[in-house]
Formats: C-alpha cells, sequence, structure tokens
C-alpha cells in the first residue's frame, strides 16, 4: 500500500515537487507537469507524454534528451486536465508542433483532445497519438479500443528518437502510430494497490490466484486463474503476444520490455526472463535490446507484462537510439545545442483573454449565472461525502472531491470575469476553463466544457429566455457526448442530462417559461439519476467493482441532477423577484 | 511477497541466467556470479562487489564500464561462499589486483576473507573494504560494528570510480575506506518481504507501525514507531543522518541517496525528498546528484533509507564519474580501450590441485572418513525438515537445506578424491571445499572451513590416534570460532562445539581410545545443544525474531551434536571390525 505522504489531496503536487528538486538538470515545472530544463533545438518537434500519475518512472521520468520534451502528470490514475495539456504542450514547443503521445483512456482522450483544438487555435500545429498496446482489453479487430499500458514507452520512444533525428512532424506522427501498429502487451496481476489516504486497496485478487489482462488501474482482464510459475506465466505472456504478432516478413525482430508493476521485483523478472528468452529464440523471434524492469508501474500494484514491438529498420534504430533522462538513459546523447537562452520567450506567455464588456442586458443575465454557481458550489460541498461515497463503490472515490474542486474553482472565476462587465458567454467560458483545470479527470473535463458550450448560446444583448437555455442545454449535452462517448444506459451523466433536455425542451415548447421549465426537467433528471441504480456501467476506467455498483445510483448522474435542481431554485427566485 | 519462481532452491541460478540473458551486452557469467563481458583494460585495479542476492540492482545491475568488474552472487540473503568469491575475484582480475568490497555482516566477512586468502597464495593481490555505513546498528563508537547497507552503493562507486581513473591498488582502499568513514544510513521499515516459496514473510512489522533501524534482511532495530507522514519522516531521516555528521570543515557537500527498498514507491520517494532536500538545504547542507530511487532493495519489502556521504572534491569528482551498467547509467562512458582478445586467458584458468598419492595408512584413514561423510550426509538428509523448522523460528529456515546440500558436495568430492589415493587431509581439504561452495551461508563456510582444518591434522603415514582427532578438533574449533566471531553463550554452534572438544581431549587424556572418547564427546555436545534453547542470539543476521526463540535449541548447534554422534557411531563399527 502506499503509506508516505503528506496530504492525499496535494499528493501528486508533492511529488512533482520531489521529483523536480531530485532532478534539476533534467527537468523544470511548468504548471500542468515538467518539460526538459535545457530546451532542445528550435525546429525540432516536441513530444510530450503523459497521464494520470502512479505509474513512474512512466511519463514524468522520461523527459529529456533522447526522449519527452514535456510530460503532462495528472492526479494519481486520474487523466491531467485539458488545461495542464495545453500548458506543457505550449512550454515544450520549439516552433515546430507538439505531438501528444498517451495511452487509450477516455478521459485522457478527451481532455488531450481538447488541448490539441486549443493548441491548433492558437497556431501551434498538434496531434495525439493514442496508443492501443493490450490485447487483453478489446478484441484484434478493435485494435483501436484497446487501452494503452507499457506500449506507450515504446511508443513514445520512438517518436522522440525521431523527432530527435529531425523528422517533420508529420513523420513523427507517422512513425508513431506506425510503432503502435506494431506493438502488443500482455499484462497480469496478482494484488492491488493502494491510493495515498485510502485504507482498502483500489482492487483485489485473491491470494493464489492471477488475473490475466488486469489493466493498469484493476480494469477488468481476461480470466482469473491460479498462480502459475515463473516458466508458466513466461509461456502464457509469450504464446499470448506471438498469436497476435503482425505481418512483417522476414525473420521477426522485437523490441522487448518485461515490465514489473511496483511490488513485483527485479529478481522475479529475471527468473521469468530466462523462460520468456529463450521461447521467444524457439519461436525464431530475435529479441532486440529487451527491458527487465519497471518502465511504468502502478504505484505497488503485484504483477508483470509483458510488450513486444516487431521491428523493421527504422524503428529498430529508433528504439535503439540514446537518451538520457531521470530514469532511462541508453548510449551517449550528444550534447544539445541551444538552452534557454535560445527560447524564443513569445511563444511561451499564455495567451490573453480578450475583454469585452457586455450590454445591461447581458449582464444582468450574467449576474444570474453567477449568483447560479454559487449556489451550486455550495450544495456540491455539502454533498461532497455522500458522492465520495457513492463514488467510492465503484470507482476511486473521488467524485465528489473534483466536484467540490471544480465549482469552487468555477466560482472564483466567474466572480472575477463578472466584476469586468462581460455576458453570460464569457462568465461560462471563464467558469468552465477553471472547473476543468482544476477538477480534472473525465468528470472535470466534460463539465467545463458543457459549460462553455451551454454558455455559447447566451446573447449577450438581450435577456436569455426559455428557448436559449433549452438550445443552451442541448448543446452542452452534445459536447458532452462528442468529449464522453458514453450513450444513455452507459451508468454516467448522460443518463440524467438526455432525460434533462428533453423535458426542458418539451416544457418550452408546450409554453413554460424558463424556470419552471427547469425544474420540471431538473425533476426528471433527479428520477432518471436514481434509475442508474439499476445499470452496470458499460465502459470506463478503474472500474474492477464494476459489478458491486449495481443497485447504486451513478455519481455523476447523481451530482447532475443535483446542480440542475439547485440552478432551478435559482430560476426560480430569480423569476419571482 | 515473491510469488514468481521456479524451483525456490534454484532461485538465485535462475535469476542471474535471467539476467544474463538481459544484459549480454554487460555481462557474462562465471562460477559464483558474472563479471563484466568486456574486460577493462589490463592494469587496472579490479574492484568485486558482492553479497547475498535479492538487493537488485545492488549489486550484480551495477556491474560495468565506471563500476565493478564483477559481482559475487550468493543465494537470496545469504553470503556467497569463498569459493564463489575466489572465482569472481579470479575472473574478474585485470592482472592489478581485486578490490572485494560488501557490507559488514559476518558470513560476508569470513567467505569474501576466504577468498582473499586463497587469491594471494595464488599470487593475486586481494584486499576487503567492509562497509559499515547503518548508524542504528550499533552506536557510533563501534562504527566497525555497523551493518551495511546502502552505503554499500557509494563505497563501490567511488571505489570503482577510482580503479577506473587509473588509482594504484593501495589508493582505491585508501579511498574506499576514506568513503566508507564518510558514509551515514538510517532506514525504516514498514513490513516485511517473503523469500521464493515461503507462505509466511521474513518478519513483520505492525500495521500502521513503523521500523527505525530495522535491517535490509530484517536485523533488529532501534524502536518502533506509529507511521509518520512523509515529512515527518524526511525530518527523522535528515535529523538521525546529520546529528552523526563527520568533521569535514567548509560547507558540508553531501552525495544523497533517498533509497525504497521494493515496494515503497517512487512516487512516495519523491514525496519524502521534497522535504528532505528541503531539510538538508536548511541545514546548510549542499547535495551533490542526489538519486531518488531504487539502488538496494530487499525483494517486495516496505520501507526506505537516506544515504549521506560526506565529500572531499576528491569523492566529489568520483561520486560524479560516469557509469554504464544495467541498472545504473549516469554521464558519458568512453569505450573500453580493450576487449576479451587481449585476456590474458592464463589468469582465468582455475588453479589445478595436485594430487599426492598416500601411503596404505592413510588410504585407509581415508576409507574412514568417506564412510563417516556418507553417514552424516544421510542423517542429515532425514533431519533436513526437522532442522530447517528449527531454524525458521529465528531465521529464515534455511538451515537444513544447506547442510543437505553442503553434505552432500563434501560426499561426492570425497569419494572423488579418495578414489585417487589420497590421504585423509587430501579428502577432508576436497570435502570442505566442496561442502562450502554448495552449501553457501555461514554455516557452509564454517563448515568447509572446519573440514579443512580437522583434515590437516590427520597423518598419511600412519594410523591417526585418539590424539590427532583432539587436536583437530580443536583446530576446528579455532578456525569456526577465528571466522565466525561467535563466543560460547552467543546461541551457535560454538555452544555444542567447545564441549565437544574440551570432553574429547578429556577422555583421551584419561586413556579412552579415539571411538569411545568421540562418542563421550559427541553426549556432551547433545547436551550442550538442548540447552542452547535456553539463549538467546547476541549476534547474527535476519534475527528480528531473535526473542522467539528463547525455548528452542540453536539449530547448528544441533545440527554439530548429530554429525558429532554419528561420526562416533562409524568410529566405533571401525574399531570393533
Amino acid at each position: 500500500m502506499t503509506r508516505l505522504y503528506d496530504d492525499p489531496a496535494s499528493f501528486a503536487e508533492d511529488m512533482v515537487e520531489g521529483f523536480v528538486a531530485a532532478n534539476p538538470g533534467y527537468v523544470r515545472q511548468v504548471p500542468g507537469g515538467v518539460v526538459r530544463s535545457r530546451r532542445a533545438r528550435r525546429g525540432k518537434v516536441a513530444v510530450v507524454t503523459g497521464g494520470g500519475s502512479g505509474h513512474y518512472p512512466a511519463f514524468c521520468g522520461v523527459v529529456g534528451p533522447g526522449f519527452a520534451d514535456g510530460a503532462v502528470i495528472g492526479n494519481i490514475f486520474t487523466s491531467p486536465s485539458a488545461e495542464d495539456a495545453y500548458s506543457v504542450g505550449r512550454a515544450a514547443d520549439n516552433g515546430a508542433g507538439v505531438v501528444f503521445s498517451f495511452g487509450n483512456y477516455a478521459g485522457d482522450n478527451m481532455n488531450f483532445g481538447l488541448a490539441v483544438e486549443r493548441l491548433e487555435r492558437e497556431g501551434i500545429r498538434a496531434h495525439n497519438v493514442v496508443v492501443t498496446d493490450d490485447v487483453a482489453s478489446a478484441p484484434a479487430e478493435e485494435h483501436a479500443k484497446r487501452r494503452g499500458v507499457v506500449g506507450d514507452f515504446v511508443v513514445f520512444k520512438v517518436a522522440s528518437a525521431a523527432a530527435e533525428e529531425g523528422y517533420s512532424f508529420d513523420e513523427v506522427v507517422r512513425v508513431a502510430e506506425h510503432a503502435n501498429d506494431r506493438t502488443r502487451s500482455l499484462g497480469v496481476a496478482f494484488d492491488g494497490c493502494t491510493l495515498p489516504g485510502q485504507d482498502h486497496p483500489l482492487f483485489e485478487v485473491p491470494a493464489g490466484r492471477m488475473g490475466l489482462g488486469l489493466g493498469i488501474h484493476g480494469e477488468p482482464g481476461v480470466s482469473e486463474r491460479d498462480m502459475p510459475s515463473a516458466s508458466e506465466l513466461a509461456k502464457i505472456l509469450v504464446d499470448g503476444l506471438l498469436a497476435e504478432a503482425p505481418e512483417t516478413g522476414g525473420t521477426p525482430r522485437v523490441a522487448a520490455i518485461l515490465n514489473g508493476l511496483g511490488a513485483t521485483k527485479y529478481e522475479e523478472l529475471f527468473v521469468v526472463w530466462r523462460t520468456a528468452s529463450r521461447l521467444l529464440a524457439e519461436a525464431g523471434v530475435e529479441v532486440v535490446a529487451p527491458e527487465v524492469g519497471e518502465l511504468v508501474t502502478s504505484l505497488d500494484m503485484a504483477g508483470c507484462s509483458l510488450t513486444l514491438t516487431w521491428l523493421d529498420d527504422e524503428l529498430e534504430r529508433l528504439w535503439q537510439a540514446p537518451v538520457d533522462t531521470p530514469a532511462y538513459r541508453k548510449g551517449t546523447v550528444s550534447q544539445p545545442e541551444t538552452d534557454e537562452s535560445d527560447v524564443d520567450e513569445e511563444l511561451r506567455a499564455p495567451a490573453e483573454r480578450v475583454t469585452v464588456v457586455a450590454p445591461a442586458e447581458g449582464q444582468a443575465t450574467a449576474a444570474v449565472v453567477v449568483k447560479a454557481l454559487h449556489t451550486v458550489a455550495d450544495a456540491l460541498r455539502d454533498a461532497e461525502d455522500e458522492l465520495g461515497r457513492l463514488d467510492a463503490i465503484a470507482g476511486d472515490g473521488d467524485h465528489g472531491r473534483g466536484m467540490t474542486r471544480g465549482s469552487s474553482a468555477a466560482v472564483a472565476a466567474a466572480d472575477e470575469a463578472a466584476a469586468q462587465g462581460v455576458g453570460p458567454a464569457a462568465v461560462l467560458l471563464a467558469a468552465g476553463d477553471a472547473w476543468a483545470a482544476k477538477a480534472g479527470g473525465t468528470s472535470g473535463a466534460l463539465w467545463g466544457a458543457a459549460l462553455r458550450s451551454f454558455g455559447d448560446l447566451l446573447p449577450d444583448h438581450r435577456e436569455a429566455t426559455g428557448g436559449d437555455l433549452a438550445a443552451g442545454a442541448a448543446a452542452a449535452l452534445a459536447t458532452v457526448q462528442r468529449l464522453g462517448r458514453a450513450e444513455p444506459g452507459d451508468k454516467t451523466l448522460v443518463d440524467a442530462m438526455v432525460p434533462f433536455v428533453s423535458e426542458l425542451r418539451a416544457a418550452i415548447d408546450s409554453g413554460a417559461g424558463g424556470a419552471q421549465a427547469w425544474q420540471q426537467a431538473a425533476e426528471a433528471a433527479a428520477k432518471a439519476a436514481e434509475r442508474t441504480a439499476e445499470l452496470r456501467p458499460r465502459t470506463g476506467r478503474a472500474r474492477p467493482l464494476a459489478e458491486r455498483s449495481v443497485g447504486t445510483p451513478d455519481p455523476g448522474a447523481t451530482s447532475f441532477a443535483l446542480v440542475m435542481g439547485r440552478i432551478g431554485e435559482v430560476l426560480a427566485a430569480n423569476t419571482a423577484a
């Protein structure tokens, strides 16, 4: 279990501070993560890795010459926010664009996706390469749905080496995607890990048993079986990957990583590698520069995985290329050609937001928005423990804290924006950005984006009508579904949001006032949220206990209904006044 | 716990095989351990590290340019045999002598000591530098009695860098001892580790508690207390070491290692380092090139330690020097100047033993010795489980297995030697070497040396008398006490051996025949062995459960009495015949 921490709530921040203190020659801290302390040469494509933390050396441990230009660092096992990814990407850019690469998880896809959009809006080329190497997480014909695990390391390494060699932006993306197509991983777990400050492990594997294909955050695997011997395990892993070997032609050559998850130690890995290396040789597969050790961990989880990347000459050269980073060093790296003094500081300055003062009507609507946000934040703070309790049944228990952090930050940002005289769209833009940045994770990104989408449809120059509210709600729903890829029935906030939006539209269309329609819609959302207790989650991360959640309403749907209810009260009070 | 293994009995061998398979560019296997796959230049002093395994990256992980020339690899947490150390030392020698360095444990001192003697007899200069950095294991005024823990890493690194720079043999020894004088470590443990194939941990720390100063094999610490926060722990470790700062003058500069023992992960270490680095800065101590991570582990033990080495210019340069090894890389290492083709193969060939055929009297005595060894090996095999059970109460439970392995190997070697017609001394020399090589650990080294000492006093040219037996037994006791440094009352085999030797001498002096005197002495040994149940061990390794052992006889004394009893039966049968 994780025993050493000061404040569990700031564990990731404290970790980054200590990491930077230990490695000042390699990295410096920027909002959202770290970048190289000595910038690469101008014109080199920047490669930025990232994801939730708790996986060291992945991913901040591999920032340095020959490897990543920066790493975006989320909370433990939680996607960083879009703001974090944007901030690190911007700081890492050397003037030739940013290739983000990360494992395939809903929250990361969403937040890095938003960061790419924002960087491109500012004229910085950006693209995401999503790693999908875990053969146990989806069938071969649905390769794109697979999770990213230790294959991350190979894809990042290859993309980084290509960028270091001077590949163009498109070529870095091409070779990274090519490496991902050629990479397969299969993992096993013997026991779970415990998050800082928690009493119970995130998941458990019964003593003497092994979960085959169990994900690095405890996601469901393929099967459970008795603990094998080291040789038997080697055979399971090698056979499982060779069965999925891509077509390459000629004698297969592979890069190989036998990775320990934290509590399964080097000595054990070497005993497994003894047989795995023999089996690969017997299968006619040549192993190039294998790595046996801890490259992508999950705190002190017990387990290991094997990753193979089928090489061609280009991939082999990039896999073998020199690297000099805090946690991973290989060969001899030539000294960087430039340093901080060459940096185009203009590229580093955060973009300023333009303030447009709104007419009185817009300011009046903005005032209602601010009031509603205050009420929502107060309600979420009161409900924090209960929401956390609901989330702990099938997740990591941080939903209540995330909603409190997000809504509190949104209130502060909204107050500040409103004080400058802007309209509701600008207030909700500021509030949404702040919510996403501070809450982190999937729900933070969704709430932030939903607020911005909703705000976009509120007018500055006249009072908002019921029709504006219904259109805004529909836009917010579309955004949430686009980013979160959840359908009704998946046991997410979409299950409460869909009936809310249709009831709001129906009530407005049948002549109800905005406040009244909103309240009816909020009631529909509350009932729908309760009904999510009957569902079982279909997708998502860190949900080994999904079955347990049957009988408990979804925390995201519950908090959505709570927020809509409180907004309804504010609208009613405002209409009455 | 350690879950992945094939045969627990061959875990260390299997591990080395996998380690070499993963790192063919760095290391190759030799009997007893590994040496660099590309030999260093001729004339460079060889630095060889070693000890029990289970501590990776220590110590085989740091063989390579800039670091060690070889590593001697014992079984898990068990000293390698003298034969192992000799073999690796001989293979690593570049013609300028071998500096062994290892942590201060009885078994290692003994076995590396014997290896040095043997190398010097063959004209290879050799010396041991014993690391004593663990401040919790003995008071400052008894610095030489302290255990070696993570300070090993610093001392090995500094000695290796000096050798790489071309220091002379004496200068390498000087700077290694200087580094040891300047190095202090303090560690904590939160939970024990489990040896391969065992059901129970080697020791336990109660949940929510922390053992301060607990050794890396579970040796007793200073105290036990409630689990602190990361910041509190940083303060405990920093304060504990600064209180022992050596006199240096000027602004103190230190090399620092915050080391994880296995299950305490990088993220936690960084959180601790955040505060530790601040506290050191506040105390006016400048940290040079800190290492935060796993350098000396104990399988998956939970815990960590802080090591500081107070630097001067020479030590700082050597600490910062480049290294290229499987587990630790730093800076840029220049390519080795020579390779295998330059090796003086003569230096590598094992020394041949000269066979001297004995007269009939000597061959007759040798035949009795061989018969006695067969009887002893059979008896030890029958008693293996019971001896293991006794040993598991306060130790690691391997005494029965070690005695079986050692005596079986001794029988085979004795058979072979006797077939060549040699006398008892030569048979016991071969048997003793084989026993020590195969049994490993402290008791293997003691039994091997005792057999050799005993044999030295048996004549070739006439029948052995009772006086020869008594003199041989006294010589064996002297050897065991010299190597093992145990006194009567320390709960070791010495407690049975001392009464055996005095009873044997007394019986011979009062006119008893050799067989009869031996049987009387064996009875005295058996009684003395039973009385060891009242004792509590005073020294030794892996004895956190020492208190538990009160009420149980010492396994070493028990097996000694058993062996003496069986030899007595063989002597009696031989006399009767």
